[in-house]
């Protein structure tokens, strides 16, 4: 039986590429929290010329010559020759290098470096532009990346839209004909509890989450918070950037980051609850897979069911806050010492449509995501025209959540990702939210007394279950059978929505 | 005539190592101020791995193959065809990148990559060591990177001694027969001079110096003198790391780090002007010639002379004082608000034989670094065994200084450089001392009422004349050329002796 030990010449080769990839965000992660702004145009450069030699020494003929021993391309899976196959480690490896392999091999080098620094420039545009609410001077950049999206579409191939070959690169295998029917089913049970929500005679006040909250203070609570999780910052980090995200150059370096807001107690507490689900998958990778596919994140669809099912599962429920409450409460006796644990409880999971996504409740969430959605399809099939993208954003906003942005700022340059060219990214959020709910429904089964643990403060038998069953895995399994072998069935939209509908019947009091 | 537009096939390939070394040189940084501490193995392996891609790529056949076409290989220097030379600084350039190249070719990239991962593990453990005071703990890292550097001199070559050849990295062109003399010079007129003021009847007491000073509030001053001294926040950053540095990823992205003590003024005080005085250099290098030698620092010593111009030329003088020092009273009046400006220049000034390099006064610094330009020499050599390095440093100390340190942490563990390999870089320092003297003598005679700006806090008056004179140049003359281009004369240490005597006869009433 032929191992990883065999594939040591592809391995050693694919480990120093990562250690450039590794790099390169690293120099992005300081971009977002400590360069100074003079740095931006040369970083882009840096960083382009990184990406550009990974991309390169990848596609190299040397990969190649060593990956064509052992792959059938027709099929894109290991050769199993009699009586030396391959086991199974080895065989998913191989399946996943060539998965990249293949399309990395689609892309010139001269437009991965294009398209790095261009989206790197992009950023550091967007990022002024949303300051200053300017969507025109964002407007010549994102048409530059969306133009690039559409080359690199041609270029990688696709069936049916140029949006599947990109949406393919966060979440793979995945179309828009398969998302299109589970999104539709959720938006016909979410659209109708949203109503019944908004005409309950129960109506939540949530104005205590909006006093002076001390930033230093939120961010201890959130660094108290990331460890009970077990979010270990010997090998991590908390900092504050405009944008929250987590990023990692090894298991051993995971890096959160979160914003403060005096007046606004939720941004900084659930983003780092959410962060601290991403940085859990990060560090429950295995180590001594760095630099393969063994090694690295399934899908960005189960990155965010990690994410989400600590902010939204945990992170919003009652046992979580029997534990956590009194130690908030400590910290903010002026804000909360007389604010029981119910108001609290009901404040955090008060539902009502809002306009930036990142604070949108779990009822509204799924909105934000099919809008844009929507969007971008219509900006890489070249219906919609990128000039016109405030006008349109402002009429989706208003027909799925009844209100319209005041400004550009609160609409449609809220979000980072078009500015990095993430375009088929959004919807991996909803993706993530309904495998959160599915593996949160099946931990619940697994571990009978969870929410007395969690109540308790043992985060960490949830965090256990996790890394045995997704985290030590990285890309051995694809999306689909990594849902099958844990929960025993596919994906389904059903565990999220009787969540939500269990979860808002009680507060709203739904008949 | 051929210029630099000419060279641009050779140039637009320097860029992109650069970047990769300006990459190398952010994680450098990373692992100095923000990297969790269970990410330093990865970060080892990461650097090495661009470290040797950009020295792989610098040596390879291709940079080699434009740079033949121009350079005359016996000389080092460009071919000149008759009727179409090459102007100045296109000689410049192909003479100094030939320089690297001939160097960095007889360097075999695998010896590259272990230097670069074994200096990076062995700067971690004797951070560590150094914390612990545990030489041992050390001690089989340092005989590591020993060996690896005497390795390094066999591979570069040298004349009489191996460590000629490390010197001449970090001081092109400096050999040891040329230091020896001058620093047997300088020592013979310091040591009787630092005699004659310990047995002054002047006695000072800097007591004040030591008192309880809030850490944010020294950093804050620091920022205020650099921002003074003209250092552009815009393009420049300052952290906190054990042992003070600048580095560079580009002119538009040039940090400083400082460190902090409660009960130490002058350590956060002058560690920022020092530093500072390194961070104009970088700041000041040009932008378009980033990635190439005329984008570089000149060399060691001439980067040290902007640290040591800054810190005592100026930072310790009465011009500069009666600028500052009311606004670091208003700052810290419980501790200075009763002490005149000639108490705390005194106190500032006090010279006395200490343990810590860093924190030397100027009449001692120098002894400290011909110890360790003596034990170095040893080391690499072969005369001394690394296991008897504390006695040797121990030793030395005392007859140098005439006292012994208690610990090793306040002896031979106190510097960082030999765990990075930088082995001939301790007597770049006393070369910095020597041009900040020769080059703050000259400004003096060219800014008439330089004492009268610097007191105005027109410091920038001074980093313009250096802007002009030194930093935009980079390494188109060699540090012997710049003197007399900037001086008029040679290297001597004639102004340094000159200043000394001068201050110190004043200051301790010498007769």
């Amino acid at each position: 039986m032929k191992t990883l030990g065999t594939l040591a010449p592809l391995t050693t080769q694919l480990v120093e590429i990562q250690h450039l990839t590794s790099a390169a965000s690293l120099l992005s992660w300081d971009q977002e929290t400590y360069m100074p702004a003079g740095g931006g145009h040369a970083r882009a450069e840096q960083i382009a010329t990184l990406q550009t030699l990974a991309h390169d020494r990848f596609v190299s003929s040397d990969i190649e010559r060593v990956l064509s021993q052992w792959v059938d391309p027709s099929i894109g899976e290991a050769i199993d020759s009699r009586g030396d196959g391959w086991d199974e480690s080895a065989r998913a490896l191989l399946r996943e290098v060539w998965r990249d392999f293949s399309r990395a091999k689609k892309l010139p080098s001269d437009f991965v470096k294009r398209l790095s620094r261009e989206s790197s420039l992009a950023q550091q545009v967007w990022s002024e532009a949303r300051k200053k609410s300017d969507f025109r001077m964002f407007l010549p950049h994102l048409k530059t990346i969306v133009a690039l999206k559409q080359e690199e579409a041609e270029y990688l191939g696709y069936r049916d839209t140029p949006y599947n070959a990109l949406l393919d690169t966060y979440e793979p295998r995945a179309t828009v004909a398969q998302l299109r029917p589970v999104f539709a089913a959720l938006k016909a049970r979410l659209v109708p509890l949203l109503n019944r929500v908004m005409t309950s005679s129960i109506k939540i006040d949530d104005a205590i989450l909006f006093l002076h909250y001390d930033t230093t203070r939120q961010m201890e609570f959130g660094r108290l918070v990331l460890t009970a999780m077990g979010y270990d910052f010997e090998r991590g980090r908390l900092d504050l950037s405009a944008h929250p995200f987590t990023t990692s150059f090894h298991p051993t370096d995971v890096r959160v980051t979160t914003r403060a807001y005096e007046r606004e107690l939720p941004a900084c507490l659930f983003s780092c609850i959410h962060e601290g689900g991403h940085g859990l998958y990060d560090q429950g990778l295995d180590p001594a897979r760095y630099g393969t596919p063994l090694g690295e994140a399934l899908s960005l669809g189960i990155h965010e069911s990690q994410s989400r099912l600590w902010e939204n599962s945990v992170g919003r429920s009652r046992p979580f806050w029997r534990c956590f409450y009194p130690l908030l409460q400590q910290m903010f006796p002026e804000q909360l010492g007389t604010v029981d644990q119910d108001r609290f409880y009901a404040a955090i999971n008060r539902a009502k449509p809002s306009l930036i996504r990142v604070e949108a409740d779990e009822l509204t969430y799924n909105l934000h995501i099919m809008m844009r959605f929507e969007i971008e399809q219509g900006m890489i099939e070249g219906r919609t025209r990128v000039e016109d993208l405030p006008a349109i954003w402002n009429d989706k906003v208003n027909s799925y959540l009844g209100i319209v942005p005041p400004t550009d700022a609160d609409g449609v340059l809220q979000d980072v990702h078009w500015s990095l060219g993430a375009f088929g990214y959004f919807p991996t959020y909803t993706l993530g939210n309904l495998y959160a709910a599915q593996l949160y429904d099946q931990v619940q089964k697994e571990i009978q007394n969870l929410d007395a643990e969690i109540e308790a403060g043992r985060l960490t038998v949830l965090t256990k279950w996790l890394n045995q069953k997704i985290h030590r895995w990285g890309r051995m399994f694809t999306a689909e059978h990594l849902m099958q072998r844990v929960t025993g069935r596919p994906l389904s939209p059903e565990p999220f929505l009787e969540y939500l509908e269990k979860k808002y019947g009680e507060l709203y009091e739904l008949s």
